[in-house]
């Protein structure tokens, strides 16, 4: 692949940070203009390389810029795209890196008219509990998977380089519809961080909270480790698909009370198979195992 | 501390397969004579240097022991202390590694007339989603906590035996009432099991539960980790603790209710407040933290 001439970087955190210093790694870009609604995160990114030049707005970020990340919360999509509507070039490739998709295309469709050609909804399923240009990492994508949802009018050529750019950064891509995307997201994704943030709130309600917490063991750490993560991220992605998270959190409220049902009738065989089927998916599962199905 | 001539180990799985191994790293004894219910087991343990004589019964593992470890699942603690009731040297120390400490100490009192004085109930707080010999290690226990439950019969000098053999494989100590240690564990461990069990449970029953699993990134990783965890044990933990698990249920209930009543009331300000609660303790939480207070 020719390397990109500049990438426009809108957002430099955890997420567009990493990218950009996963492409230059890559040599697959020649300059990156980066804006951040905080000074102070621009410096930073520019004191770390993960930009050459800061942009004094969004907008200044799109002109002579062939590759454009969004890479901002996702409630802030929208502001975005009003801002670089009249600056993008039509040619540019546009990703996004935003967990929930379908709010993501109707925002663009809203502003633009339709979805652009170039723009390929993506979400790379990548992170970590820490948020901020800080904790960057040329390496936070290699190894994982990305989540392409092109609409119908989203342009063959746009898509196929989408792919060559996250598989150039080490990614495994995966296509579906935006609409499958956000329930399989709730499913396996925003579910777990909705339970984690809960089972934490009721842990810290509790008046010895300090006695349990300091009694915590490795499993706790695992099984709560993403309820650390952004406050800001997290309220955008749970309203923003907010009905499927709701669907799958009925899902396991069901399942619970099978467990809890077997117990208070002290039904030990009953208890020992809801375990065990649980048991075997989780100890034959592995990150990243070949896709089974091309779609939902 | 003098070594001990001999363990009776009682049980050769991952937690005595790995106590066994600590204690023989440390030259904390002389000789493990062990029993596994299958010769199999028992076989492997001799084979890795776990023991090194087999028992032909639980009752043969404790003449010559001055120390005793019972390390079977909590349900079989009745039949083992049953059948070492007249064999087991009086002053030798015995431990145990059960996860709920009030059914032990129950069936302890009703087979032995009162708890025995020697008796120091153990629990460490350490494990691996892989159970069996096979998984056993000797730094497993090292740098995690132990919590005991002396009851009023335990006397003071096995109390720092104890104490002395859980501080030389590397663990830290921390004492409470059984009664205590059930509550807390039960809001730290066992919930988070029968959690983790209900969402794996959850998800391996929807229809398209091969696409979802192929999807779930590095969060679902951590998240589930627990659920693969052995259904023998827990099983026995969830029924032997049972009312402070479904008590500790109870509490992250009320707190996903009113996450949910906030996503459906599209209040972001409640939102963002409550994930910020949770962000925060969770943020600020480590392994082995200073222990705050003495008991709950």
């Amino acid at each position: 692949m020719k390397p990109f001439k500049q990438l426009g970087l809108i957002g430099c955190g955890l997420m567009g940070g990493s990218f950009a210093l996963a492409l230059k790694r890559a040599k697959m870009v020649e300059r990156v203009v980066g804006y951040s609604k905080s000074s102070r995160t621009a410096e930073q990114a520019k004191r770390m390389g993960v930009i050459d030049d800061a942009a004094a707005s969004v907008l200044q970020t799109v002109p002579g810029a062939d590759l454009v990340l969004i890479a901002v919360p996702v409630a802030a999509t929208a502001d975005v795209f009003k801002a670089i509507q009249f600056g993008l070039h039509a040619d540019a490739l546009v990703l996004d890196v935003g967990s929930t998709k379908q709010n993501v295309i109707d925002v663009a469709q809203k502003i633009f008219g339709a979805a652009p050609p170039n723009f390929v909804p993506s979400h790379p399923i990548a992170g970590k509990e820490r948020a901020g240009v800080e904790a960057a990492q040329a390496d936070l994508y290699a190894g994982k998977r990305v989540i392409l949802t092109p609409t119908e009018h989203t342009h063959a050529s746009a898509i196929a380089l989408a792919t060559e750019v996250w598989q150039g950064i080490g990614m495994q891509v995966s296509t579906m519809s935006a609409e499958c995307h956000d329930q399989v997201l709730a499913a396996v994704s925003h579910l777990p961080h909705l339970t984690a943030f809960s089972y934490m709130h009721s842990i810290a309600e509790q008046s010895n909270a300090a006695q349990l917490l300091a009694m915590a063991g490795p499993g706790f750490k695992d099984f709560t480790r993403i309820a650390a993560s952004s406050p800001d991220v997290w309220v955008d992605i749970l309203l923003a698909n907010r009905e499927e998270v709701l669907q799958q959190s009925r899902h396991m409220l069901t399942s619970l009370a099978r467990f809890e049902d077997a117990m208070r009738s002290n039904n030990t065989d009953a208890l020992r198979q809801l375990i065990t089927s649980a048991s075997k998916v989780r100890g034959s599962w592995t990150l990243n195992q070949t896709e089974l199905a091309s779609d939902v």
